[in-house]
């Protein structure tokens, strides 16, 4: 057992409550005395307590002498709690190791600072790697005030989304979809285009075998063409905001607000500015499930910090069958949106790939 | 050592000749006699001695008593060389070792038979999926007289060959360029449309590091409207062979022959009159290169057995950007070419994808 072990266990409890945290990030902590584990904790829910306060309760007495095993820098000021590294001191711990720094710039380090004046031993960077890639979302959100963009499509292997005829129930196997699923789950907002909603009256909640958290339901319609029969407008299953333009019916939008629905009215139908908006409402990740045409301005837009990609073993075929990234699209090979693959995997009988936009933070 | 691992080196050996033995399969053979290889061999030519033959050479004296392995059974007719059997049992072999049978279906099981009858023990199946594997292109054309067809298309992550405008060097990285061209190495020919040769001006050829083997290239064009001044017309490289119809001119079919192109007029330009005619001139294997309107007439003829995809880590986006497989399509979802996924692996930093469509044999 080293520092690894530990810090992968809080890793671990950091991890497991993927979907839950927001707008804060996922913490983990471990507190270990004389070899053995006395205390776990994880950060469950905005407003909840942090995860060393978690595993320093556990803990109780132990804590005298130990060491405390935390995936995020201890926070060193008041928030909606008391600071996590006075707490650690006043419990006696005597070692503290640290995964990763705080990424607020106005306090990041301080709380090592305020462990190491108190004379406390501070281990800093194991497993930091792994860390930030965690906490990619919230670091992101932090650092530009917009939500981390996760696109998502699902293809042929040919690359289309349905065939000529738009036939497209369907295309991935029944595993692949219920991951889908799990991200709806573990993303703060949902965002569609209105063709979509008009083509397919979806209703974009989280369905999985034990349920799940559904994402708020925002959909791009900037002269708010959405039927009010839609079940986006009818269902309740969810917040569903609409992002919209001056352009729009104010008698329709009272009309939407009057069934509960939030129309906000942008100064252009630009994806920077849904962006912006959905920043200052908190929205710190967002799944974008297309269509074609939303798919493409994101990509023109260069608003993407993550690709999904499914891809059914099926060919389609066909000139005018539809691809998941329509819209403009770029002219020069040099300007082409470049990943970085972090996962290939199989998925049920589809292969579905992870990728990073490169250069995103 | 147990007969799988001589088995596997007999394979190994039989592998190594992938692209050189056409018409005749790949066939390696290993002797052993007390625990020690005495002998080593592949088919390495039409026309040039067997995998038995050789091995059995280089095992001289040693060949009594011992044991030999070969992936086929020994072939028990007058070809171009003696039957192989009738070698077996001259040479003293006291047992055979065989992966797989003859896929002729007159002489399946006859060498077999003719070692057993002579006294020789005789083991069968060892390794017989891979042995078949091996020999896919081989088996399928003594079936179906028809070349094996492989599907080639490198596309961005969202599964486009183009930008809009049309720009496509490079999709792809170097090194999934490069297995393209071992892919040509391995096949008896190559296949494109009239518009990619217009369009491109391709060499077709195979450009390895250490040489390789040119394709016979076979261009696909109803009304002869190939130009003269194409590098498939002027280079020399390889033969080049065009099917067109009877739409065509006559003189200009006069001036490619003198050219030294083969021409040969078809009933029509269907997908089935091409592979017949390449199955009569034994072609067994077809790498199929595009265009999107080929790739689309040999997905929607079903004339596909092998597909392989490259798929570079990048978005393009666009509408009207190009895919690999174009044409008419399919309509309906359950028409789809179904396939099934054989090798997922990365290549440089493009992902590699093969899969042989369900039911093809």
């Amino acid at each position: 057992m080293n520092d690894v072990y530990y810090m992968k266990l809080a890793l671990d409890l950091a991890k497991s409550t993927k979907g839950q945290t927001s707008p804060n990030p996922m913490v983990g902590s471990v507190v270990v005395k004389n070899g053995a584990i006395v205390g776990v904790g994880a950060h469950l829910k905005a407003g909840e307590g942090h995860a060393e306060v978690q595993a320093l309760k556990m803990a109780g007495e132990k804590a005298v002498g130990s060491t405390i095993y935390v995936t995020l820098e201890p926070c060193s000021h008041y928030g909606k709690t008391p600071p996590c590294a006075d707490l650690i001191i006043e419990k006696g711990c005597k070692r503290v190791v640290v995964a990763t720094k705080d990424s607020n710039p106005d306090v990041s380090g301080r709380g090592i600072a305020k462990l190491k004046e108190a004379g406390l031993e501070v281990e800093f960077g194991i497993c930091q790697e792994e860390a930030n890639e965690l906490n990619e979302v919230f670091f992101h959100f932090m650092k530009n005030q917009i939500p981390y963009v996760t696109l998502k499509s699902a293809t042929t292997l040919d690359g289309k989304t349905a065939t000529v005829t738009r036939k497209s129930k369907w295309i991935t196997g029944s595993d692949a979809r219920e991951d889908v699923h799990r991200y709806r789950h573990e993303h703060d907002a949902i965002l569609v285009g209105i063709g979509t909603v008009l083509a397919d009256n979806p209703s974009l909640t989280t369905r999985l075998p034990n349920g799940g958290k559904n994402p708020i339901r925002v959909v791009l319609d900037r002269s708010l063409r959405i039927s009010i029969e839609t079940k986006l407008i009818q269902d309740q299953e969810a917040p569903t905001w609409i992002l919209t333009t001056e352009q729009a019916s104010k008698a329709k939008q009272t009309e939407l607000e009057q069934l509960g629905v939030n129309v906000f009215r942008l100064q252009d139908d630009s994806v920077e500015s849904a962006l912006a908006l959905l920043g200052t409402k908190g929205i710190t990740s967002l799944f974008v499930e297309g269509g074609a045409e939303v798919n493409g301005s994101f990509l023109k837009a260069r608003a993407v910090n993550q690709v999904i990609t499914y891809l059914a073993p099926k060919l389609f075929g066909g000139k005018e069958a539809p691809t998941a990234i329509g819209g403009v699209g770029f002219h020069e090979v040099e300007e082409a949106l470049e990943l970085e693959i972090k996962e290939v995997t199989t998925i049920g009988t589809d292969i579905k790939i992870v990728s990073r936009v490169k250069g995103s933070e």
